[in-house]
């Protein structure tokens, strides 16, 4: 198997908050939504060909990011989709839908309006998912020695 | 628990194929592109709220489904998505997407083409179907008594 490594298009859209089991845990730089992406450590770019115990983990990562999402934010829908149309890397959005926010209720992608987070907003949310799953997810370091 | 009832929209939009476990298996009437829709028959509306043997149980249909596209379309992505902001019964899209189809790379929800399905392709698709998985699909009968 080819090493891991985060494709270039994903490092760049989002902030890389930790891990989470097998996944890298990212965060949509776009505050108009929470919108969070879980990114499998793997190379396979489709859920079905995935081994089934990397299924069941992911499965896992997505049933505690969606139970984080609706403790933490108001949700009216959850969004979860692995799509890589532009991003072939296998992916799984989890977006925290409201229906009075930006694009109700359309969907997410393909849309123009962005909203950068200031660093404060993605230190909370990431010391909150920490707090939620001490457990299970590492957060990256955003300040460490290079 | 209630008893399940396919939403009305999603019984308009779609051409009800058959069972597939706990799923009633849809087609998209729009032959643009091959876009499947699994409704597991339960009143959840969240991956997240079923109970984990369901999870499991629509996991195995998602790797069914997914594999029968692959085997049967010519396929660059799959697009698998549970959004549900219009309707919110839980439904889960497994779209067969191509770099030459409709609206590649953007995502078909939201886009208003349209190209109905005649009844031969729909018959031919049905088919194929339960000669794949003849122990785990159970196509509904088109033209029954009433």
């Amino acid at each position: 198997m080819n090493q891991f490594s985060l494709d270039p298009q994903l490092a760049a859209d989002c902030h890389i908050l930790g891990e989470m089991g097998c996944c890298l845990l990212l965060l949509m730089n776009n505050s108009l939504a929470p919108w969070f992406i879980l990114v499998p450590q793997r190379n396979e770019t489709e859920i079905c060909d995935l081994p089934r115990e990397d299924q069941l983990a992911v499965l896992d990562c997505i049933n505690l990011l969606s139970r984080f999402l609706k403790s933490h934010f108001k949700v009216d829908k959850l969004n979860v989709a692995a799509i890589g149309n532009v991003v072939s890397q296998l992916h799984i959005h989890i977006v925290a839908r409201r229906r009075d926010d930006f694009c109700w209720p359309g969907v997410v992608w393909g849309r123009k309006e962005r909203q950068p987070y200031d660093e404060e907003t993605v230190e909370q949310l990431t010391s909150a998912l920490a707090a939620a799953m001490p457990s299970r997810f590492s957060p990256r370091s955003r300040h460490g020695n290079p």
